[in-house]
């Protein structure tokens, strides 16, 4: 029995097909995330890009999808399953579609946390990549998915018990792009000396008390005074960032974990550089994650 | 003997013609901020604002002027004074210029500070403002000018002896305008209760420890629940922004201090409104008070 893998996000639809134990066999991507997709159709939408794997004796393979495909703007609103959430708990609240061509759809739900003062923080995708990275069901794990919403999330026993977004990837490229920060940079030089400042500054609880708005004008002051070169800008302040994120998730999770890294090469490197300026050990998981949660969750809820 | 007050600033330039006791006898203001003015010539542009006072008796009288006409993208750069400083500091560091005219045109120079860690910080034009502020040579003041670049400086005996850049407005207006939270905000009416549990939230100290990355997608996530509602969204983001400004500035500065907002009186009140909800003292400068810093300014550097 082989299972059809879909990551579907705002911007892309990336297709796995499985065989029984979980090995890619074939993959597509396709620039319909759910916002590109014409008309909303998504059940044409699947059947373009995937379509030509469910022939051949494959017509019944089922098809499992984790991603905005599941929000509220997506195909069908899979309702967010609260905190602590593993594998068992996310495969018994599948949302089953049934397609034009019947086929047996679902999607996976994203997963929701509260913190103490009862203001709610999500995810949906990660919590899919997350089962997919695990590979000892009896430890705990922290996890940082770095991207323009940056999501840490502790798992425990195989759950996720508490996790936290930071809007990193967001602000960064907006004060590179809009900001007076990023009238004053020269180019997107990787510049290590220039991230490991930044990222220490940021790191330095006594100079962080004052707040990243605080922090960040760092940037404008230091070209201005000649210390950190115009071509080093950008690097200063993805290390500031970053910098700060780390201080914010060590605050929320302790600081003694070792860090598991879910990113794009270029992306996870940059975090465990950082990591290595907070003195926090980190290591970096398989790029894709996605299509191994999956295949456990499809396994889990019996959909193969 | 009268003096010609000079605002001006990378957008606008605003002239003040003060009598001898310092009093405002007439006032103009054009477009003509530093980035503004054609071909950089800064000497006809003040002839075209300011010519018509210079006649009639008032031929001699001298001008001074603060803000960004005094940076290196300016008419001539007055190099920063280092804090401590105050009007009798400043007064000694005017840079002198001499225009076609030959009017005894001078400049007041910015002032710089640096924090534990060599990081600089730097302002022009809101020590002119403080200055003229200032009623009381005694005491010590905490003072505020919120806006695009918000600063917070500490006054005691009459001399600036500390301050801090945040960037909140700037960082408030990317949010808006290009952020996913923009994408979810309706109009721009002032809701004060969702304003005020911004305030409160960015505020709770323990919830302040993950920084604003983290702080600020509760934007996101309250409206996604409803718990915002999304013509309230733009309030509540407003209150986070500036009650994690104030949580920096008492970090900084302690927070048992009276603070003196310098600001027009719409984001003055919405400073006031954000120090009530953080417990701290506040009351509102008289809203310009850079011509009454640039006469005590000329007054002790022996110009008038």
């Amino acid at each position: 029995m082989s299972l059809i893998a879909l990551d579907w996000g705002t911007t892309s639809l990336r297709a796995y097909l499985l065989d029984s134990n979980g090995n890619v066999l074939d993959k597509k991507s396709a620039l319909l995330g759910i916002l590109k997709v014409p008309n909303n159709d998504f059940d044409t939408a699947f059947e373009d890009t995937c379509g030509s794997w469910l022939k051949n004796g494959r017509e019944a393979s089922p098809i499992l999808a984790s991603g905005m495909i599941g929000s509220r703007q997506g195909w069908t609103e899979a309702p967010y399953v609260a905190c602590p959430a593993g594998a068992e708990q996310l495969a018994q609240k599948l949302i089953h579609i049934t397609t034009k061509k019947l086929r047996k759809f679902a999607i996976v739900p994203g997963i929701s946390t509260e913190n103490s003062t009862a203001v709610p923080d999500v995810m949906r995708g990660e919590e899919t990549q997350i089962i997919g990275a695990l590979d000892d069901e009896t430890s705990s794990h922290l996890f940082v998915l770095p991207g323009t919403h940056s999501k840490w999330a502790r798992v425990e026993q195989n759950q996720i018990v508490q996790f936290a977004t930071f809007m990193t990837g967001e602000v960064f490229a907006l004060l590179c792009e809009h900001s007076i920060l990023g009238r004053t940079m020269q180019g997107r030089d990787d510049d290590v000396d220039a991230f490991r400042r930044g990222c220490d500054y940021a790191l330095t609880q006594a100079i962080n008390t004052a707040g990243l708005l605080q922090l960040m004008f760092s940037a404008r002051t230091l070209a201005l005074f000649n210390r950190v070169p115009a071509t080093g800008l950008y690097s200063y302040l993805s290390g500031l960032l970053i910098g700060s994120e780390i201080l914010g998730s060590q605050a929320l999770f302790g600081e003694h974990h070792l860090v598991t890294i879910i990113a794009e090469p270029d992306l996870a490197r940059l975090y465990q550089r950082a990591l290595s300026v907070a003195q926090q050990r980190a290591n970096i998981a398989a790029e894709t994650t996605t299509p191994t949660g999956l295949f456990r969750l499809a396994r889990a809820s019996g959909m193969i």
